[in-house]
């Protein structure tokens, strides 16, 4: 989508946590008496961010990798000091339950503050049953005891846990993860990291089948580092949603281009670990929707500011802002199935968003890319925060 | 500086408006009794942001540029349009001293709260002496009405404007604005936009040996875009600094060796336009300093954001955090002349530090590119601002 209908001198009503009601204020209704009157002159309301592909469950920052890496450490030297996915696990192990939550409802809160109003939180750093079952836990109170729609997703391939075999590790995913997940019903979807030195298509494939006997509709972790087949096993087994993409080509954007896969790019990790950016032009101009979203987990995007993600995606990939706009709400809600309630200003969806700062124009929010432009953030029609 | 001075479990004293000592809790003098007491548990207290580049005041935001450059324009077309620098000079011209100040001085306490606490403020946009004349004001009136500290610089050889030759526009420069801007003592430096298709080296150098006659001393733009000779001209006529430098080599390095000139990189422009960064690493290898400013104005880099300029240090300059910092802050202070009294937290020096929230390490800083981590600002000892 090119062109965002943009309403000027409009009127938004919510009520009972829904959006009930938009319109010219010159046809204002008198039916209506809020009992709360937000005035949004020179200010402009927008959908809540829907952020369809983060980790925001972990037990503790890895910046001590990040500064390896910039004096020159190779991922193999970084992984052989336990750093990597296993640092997170090895933490995450680590850390009860509940000292878990306490950690990750404030980064929950960060990105409430910063206009996410859904989110998609994956498991992946227990990569034990007990841990990934800690994990999904924790993303499913976040979701009760905060105001943010949350969708959770089951990861735990998302690397191979130390002193396991690959192949042990695979046939417990999916014989007893997958399962225990399930019977406790902690997660909508599963997911896995289809990449060279990860899990191969054929692993991925086999994973992805079991959850989806298990009810779990998968995504796929694609194309990251290499031309990993993922967005071939993605569009085969009929995934959501492929994540990453920045080694794709000709033949992975042809095969996309017919499924209801929705490619999703995640702008903050090629910035974080200098990698190429998605061909995202190449796409939408080869008629695919493209969704964007944050990444946001502690190895490889430790960021969850999805107007930093619209920068991004404007300056790297040139989307325009009105493409990266709806790449960020209404694509990320269809690829998390909360089309029909979240990702726009539509009667009868949910009443997530939020009041901007007084600003000219809505390019101005991915343009101005080191401010934070976010005023009023309302979440099932509730002021949640005023920053002023 | 490679590693930087990082004390845990230490007080800092402030009175009168400056530091006056810091030592570890355990220490603490009983004759300290503050007024006010902050707790800075599991926080840091860095000293503010030096921004020694910016052109803050100006009239109006061009996003519709940038969106004219993400559809494909190219700088002339944009430039055909009405847009670039003479976009800017246009909207200046037409906007009132008054006006002006208000729409600039919302811009100086953004970036107080963001970090900054002493700022350079470029002209440009006028374009005309009157004009010129108007800009200093208004960045004088900054330093006046604001706790920031403010340097200016006297840039009316930014841009040619219409309907008027570079020859004569170069001598109005000369001949009228120099002196004016002396005659009032609206400037502390001058600077001069040495690039192809703006302004000679010969030129440069004719303008800035008029500005060191009447007390200016010179800082350049230099090697933006092309080889252009700035490097040169700076050090031959003892620029304070020379910035950009996105376009250097070996025989640029060289010459900043045997100089006192401070290279100063501007990240946000380089990541804002998509051009290749600075070769830091190997100006630091040469021994040479480096300073880090935002350069913010409405073209070419839209965000006065110091902690984001270093999370672009760190991840496309590959310098490591302390680097960065020291690079934000004491390198940037000498650039302005104000290495005595700000850009660390020593004793006698200027009381304008930041605290933190609580986070766990200097690094994670830079590391969490897109959260604001500055809960409390406190400039010449007095609180400015607190962000719960």
């Amino acid at each position: 989508m090119s062109a965002l209908p943009i309403l000027q001198n409009t009127y938004v009503a919510l009520a009972n946590g829904k959006i009930v009601a938009y319109g010219s204020m010159n046809d204002l209704p008198e039916k209506y008496h809020a009992s709360t009157v937000l005035d949004a002159s020179e200010r402009f309301v927008f959908p809540s961010f829907v952020d369809s592909h983060t980790h925001l469950v972990f037990a503790a920052s890895r910046e001590e990798e990040f500064v390896m890496k910039i004096k020159g450490a190779t991922y193999e030297q970084i992984a052989a000091k336990g750093g990597g996915i296993l640092n997170s696990a090895k933490k995450l192990q680590q850390t009860s339950e509940d000292e878990l939550f306490e950690r990750s409802v404030k980064r929950a809160y960060e990105i409430m503050q910063l206009g996410t109003g859904a989110v998609e939180i994956k498991s992946g750093y227990g990569l034990t049953v007990q841990d990934e079952l800690k994990m999904l836990r924790v993303a499913r109170r976040i979701g009760v005891e905060t105001p943010l729609t949350v969708r959770t997703t089951f990861l735990g391939a998302h690397a191979v846990p130390q002193n396991v075999t690959k192949e042990h590790y695979v046939e417990q995913v999916i014989q007893e993860m997958i399962p225990a997940v399930a019977e406790e019903k902690l997660a909508d979807y599963v997911d896995v990291f289809c990449e060279q030195g990860f899990f191969t298509v054929e692993e991925t494939e086999r994973i992805v089948e079991q959850g989806k006997q298990h009810g779990l509709k998968p995504r796929i972790h694609a194309n990251q580092l290499h031309r990993s087949g993922g967005v071939q096993v993605g569009v085969k087994t009929g995934a959501l949603s492929v994540d990453h993409l920045e080694n794709i080509g000709d033949e992975e954007i042809e095969m996309l281009k017919g499924s209801t896969v929705m490619p999703t790019a995640l702008p903050g990790a090629a910035f974080f670990l200098g990698l190429p950016f998605p061909p995202a032009r190449k796409m939408i101009e080869a008629g695919l929707p493209l969704a964007i979203a944050s990444d946001y987990n502690p190895g490889s995007a430790p960021s969850g500011n999805m107007s930093l993600m619209l920068s991004l995606a404007c300056i790297r990939m040139k989307l325009t802002p009105e493409e990266a706009i709806n790449a960020a709400t209404l694509n990320t809600a269809y690829a998390l199935e909360l089309g029909d309630s979240h990702g726009s200003i539509s009667i009868g969806k949910v009443a997530n968003v939020f009041i901007t700062k007084p600003i000219p124009s809505v390019a101005f929010l991915p343009y101005a890319f080191g401010s934070n432009l976010i005023e009023t953030v309302i979440l099932n029609g509730k002021i949640v925060n005023t920053i002023s």
